[in-house]
């Protein structure tokens, strides 16, 4: 177990000189044998890790919208009987993610997510982070990057599932090109408004931020689904994101230029996904709230969680009959620029 | 000039043992000749205060709400060449309300409002607000509350306005109502909420106003104003802290279940009020913004100014056609309760 001071460092807030937020990397970047990291690529041979039922953990926590794509792919997929799935306490202060008596460590037992870090890598002193894909058999992290543990969910571990196919072959160049889109401006945007170090960065950001959320909504006026016609995993990256929004991004992140219930196809779309099958149950508002509110003493520090507003995720939508609508041009467009 | 931390107590902020915030009493309680303190009474007789032109001036801030309603009567009354007004700098920090090269103090040219303060009383240690009627000629501080500061301009001065009566005869017991019911509720309510020290009376706060919204947006369905037919005072006290609500204590104070701008009647209450002629001119948000999250680390450590909702004040509404409407029975009814 390392020095508590170790663990402090939350690079999640570091900012650069110029006030700038920036994300760094993750560590163990290792693939489930089977698995299609990107459009044309071949699946990746790695016979250490193979798709076998009953072997893979995730460790989650609820809040984090990074951990939220694993267990909503995970659902979505019906891959609850063949990955496990647990979660670490929703507040998360100096010692990083943790356990309790609510939310055990299932296999270990650990105190801390640092402690199931250091049985893979005793020498390990980087970021401890949500999601993990932890290998109950080696026992060691596969993976604990968030889009390549939900890619390797949809494609390695598929035939396992109920038959749901987040990555399908002709949408495969859309959709990594849509999830490339949204990564830095929508799900990552949200942070460089919250954590920015200077109201330059912060005006900057928050205006990346309302200018993707706009062109969306634009998008969404005619797609059922980002991709067009069928739910991806594009959409879970962006859900992800959308469905925390108003409760925490709109006022603890202080983007409060609009709310997504504002946003008439956006909250459709933001219904319309709660209310597929599986997804409701990986949404978990008192913990999204606890976690963001009472975590960051440097953007709110009484800890006190607001109310938030009224809005009903379950709410009916209109979007049942929405067509497919054409191909999603959105980013070929933004590239062309 | 007093030690700097003597000036430092903030009493908006204090916090009881409950958490719950309180605020204290302003010290000085003249009034201006003639003025009528409340409904029934007699004018009052204050020879030494007499209701000239000329002689007294306004000291305030764009960005607090107390003062607002002191320049909202101004100009809704035509005194603007009767007191003359000043401001001080958006920003308050340890030392209180300032002045700057763009917010001079016209009477003195001090740095500081405590030495106008202290100018009235050499001895004065008690807590330095605005507004601040000034009286000129004897060169002390009239009043600093600023409800009675309202009244005097609404009727000791009223001979010199106008003719715009914001406290009429007929309407005065149920003008003297409202604002007793919406201050506690509404205009303090917000720093309740905002400056509560506890979840618990974070969450007793916002819970009472919310509920005080809720019951004026059906007030305000059949009434263009809140005494019905005719626009006075508790318009001018109720406006003051809605028009500050969606930029400010939605997100700053954490008020976040509800946004006035999703309020239908409230809304379309805020914009008449805009539109009428001279308020417009009172509502500085540029002033609002950069006071609330600049002047409160305890909230906004990073002291970055949010962007704040795409709203428009001077947009149309349908509330001129809307008939006075039933006699307030609003706060009967709640008294009765």
């Amino acid at each position: 177990m390392l020095v508590d001071g170790e663990w402090r460092t939350d690079v999640r807030r570091d900012t650069g000189e110029s006030g700038e937020f920036e994300r760094s990397e993750t560590s163990f970047r290792n693939w489930i044998d089977g698995a299609v990291p990107e459009a044309g690529a071949d699946p990746v041979e790695s016979p250490e890790f193979p798709p076998e039922p009953g072997r893979y953990h995730v460790y989650i926590n609820r809040a984090c919208p990074w951990a939220h794509r694993v267990a909503m792919t995970r659902a979505l997929k019906g891959l609850e009987d063949v990955v496990s799935l647990s979660l670490t306490r929703p507040e998360r202060h100096d010692d990083g993610w943790e356990f309790s008596e609510e939310q055990l460590d299932p296999l270990y037992g650990e105190d801390y997510l640092r402690d199931v870090y250091t049985r893979a890598d005793p020498e390990y002193t980087g970021r401890v982070t949500v999601p993990v894909l932890w290998d109950a058999e080696r026992e060691t992290v596969v993976n604990n990057e968030s889009e390549e543990i939900m890619r390797m969910l949809d494609t390695a571990l598929h035939d396992l599932g109920n038959g749901v196919d987040l990555y399908p072959e002709t949408h495969r160049e859309r959709v990594d090109d849509l999830i490339a889109d949204v990564y830095p401006r929508i799900n990552d945007g949200v942070y460089r408004a919250g954590f920015a170090g200077t109201q330059e960065a912060y005006d900057e950001a928050v205006d990346e931020l309302f200018e993707a959320l706009d062109e969306y909504e634009e998008h969404l006026k005619t797609r059922r689904y980002l991709a067009g016609d069928v739910l991806t995993e594009a959409d879970v990256a962006m859900f992800a994101t959308l469905v925390r929004f108003d409760h925490v991004y709109h006022t603890h992140f202080r983007c409060n230029r609009r709310a997504i219930h504002e946003y008439p196809n956006l909250w459709g779309y933001v219904r319309d996904l709660y209310r597929t099958p599986g997804v409701a149950g990986t949404v978990n508002l008192d913990h999204i709230t606890r976690h963001y509110y009472k975590s960051h003493g440097s953007l709110n520090p009484k800890r006190i969680v607001p109310t938030g507003p009224d809005v009903d995720f379950s709410a009916p939508h209109d979007r049942d009959g929405k067509p497919g609508g054409p191909p999603a041009e959105l980013v070929e467009d933004a590239a062309a620029d």
